[in-house]
């Protein structure tokens, strides 16, 4: 008997959120699905490991031969420990993070523990799927991506990524960018994007301690740096598209090769 | 009279680190000098920011005019604050990171909470540059790279970097690779590089608990899976050589596009 593929999935919004659960149950019967998530919510762990941490692993519970493990760390680190410690040895044929509630598109995937979670899956030389949701709402509605989360895992399953690349697929919220659907319920398409170049503003909000002193919560405004480009992630998701973008492992910037030859020369 | 440049200063290994003062003490002559930096070691925290924890600033002292300025944050939430709080809205000419106490080459760059202070600074518009010394050691000596980080330092005020490229420098540990050096104490040269492709190995050490359960120590062994180029920052620094390594923040696999788009036709 042909032994059916294995899932490992994570997140950064913790093992109790509810996109890691759809996500389970969007992806069951097509794979052995395991599940090691944050106990508690890790969003904007980027790829944050725990380097000084003694780190727990937790059973919480197996549904439907699908066991759900949980660690004190943080989503990079998840997908170490079950990689080495839950699955003997046998190496997952996919990971995927998410569904994250909400977008990790842009610059956000530079944050992101979603894409933590894939990047050391890619760095791990497992094909890597992200999901992410526009929408951070605790019961956000997610069935709309059932039909996308199905097909793109089931082409990644088949056909793999390229060595050192992994998907971030980012989805805007249901009932926004709604002029754009033809369908209702459904999006308008899917789009392959690259990294919108944007960024984040008044990222800081001071507030007064009754004690005397100042402290500070890191909020903020994302503003798409480049919203004229219809190539981009954000502009995908701005105009009702699945946003697909294809990230690599490798941050050289080989384009700027040229102009740093001149540091070498007169200086060493 | 003409203004100085600023220079933000931040690190992972904290505010009262050798590498960090030693960095202010290479740079106080060419520029005004802000540091601001972690209370405490972060290393291994990325891009990580910090969603959920009210966030303090202390200044800790000031010398012969720098302001030195820790965080309960990590690195990526030192420069926000900065930038946001201590500059009266002055921006930085340059955002330095480091000089870290380890090697931040490879897929170690995405782990690394002093590329996290440069992708920052990078993302901000800012020039960014990190330094890092290959050795974990508290006392390490990093008088060898003087001359080096102040030349690059002096480059990239005069020159700047392209818009979204940042620098990650470093350097050698000084008396490993000896038989490659043609002068005792200085390094064998400077080399612009890709990023190696490496992996992390033997990641997970388990210890059992006297109460009876086991927990796990984040640890490994760095391997360079292609150890033949030698275009990459590991065999530079393998055989003597300072490694830039130009950093991008778009991580879009542009190679991946053309397999994608089939991902599009048959499904969608």
């Amino acid at each position: 008997m042909e032994q059916r593929p294995l899932i490992l999935i994570s997140n950064d919004d913790g093992y109790q959120a509810k996109g890691i659960h759809v996500l389970v149950d969007m992806l069951r019967d097509m794979a052995d699905i395991l599940v090691c998530a944050p106990d508690s919510a890790r969003s904007g762990f980027s790829c944050a490991f725990s380097a000084t941490t003694p780190l727990r692993l937790v059973k919480q519970k197996e549904e439907s031969g699908v066991q759900i493990w949980s660690s004190n760390g943080t989503p990079t680190d998840c997908v170490k420990l079950a990689l080495s410690e839950l699955l003997d040895g046998r190496k997952p044929d996919l990971v995927v993070g998410g569904i994250n509630h909400g977008d990790n598109a842009s610059v956000n995937a530079h944050y992101s523990g979603t894409m933590g979670v894939v990047m050391e899956g890619c760095m791990k030389h497992i094909p890597s799927v992200a999901f992410s949701l526009c929408d951070h709402a605790e019961d956000a509605d997610f069935e709309p991506l059932r039909p996308y989360v199905r097909q793109i895992t089931e082409y990644v399953l088949h056909n793999g990524l390229k060595d050192g690349v992994c998907l971030n697929v980012n989805f805007p919220k249901q009932g926004e960018a709604d002029g754009f659907r033809t369908v209702k319920g459904s999006y308008r398409g899917v789009r392959i994007c690259r990294m919108a170049n944007g960024s984040w503003n008044n990222e800081i909000t001071t507030c007064h301690h009754p004690r005397g002193y100042d402290y500070y919560w890191m909020v903020g405004h994302y503003r798409d740096d480049e919203s004229e480009a219809q190539d981009t992630d954000s502009w995908a998701l701005d105009h009702g598209y699945v946003a697909i973008t294809p990230t690599t492992v490798d941050m050289t910037a080989y384009e700027a090769f040229t102009q740093l030859q001149q540091l070498l020369i007169p200086h060493f």
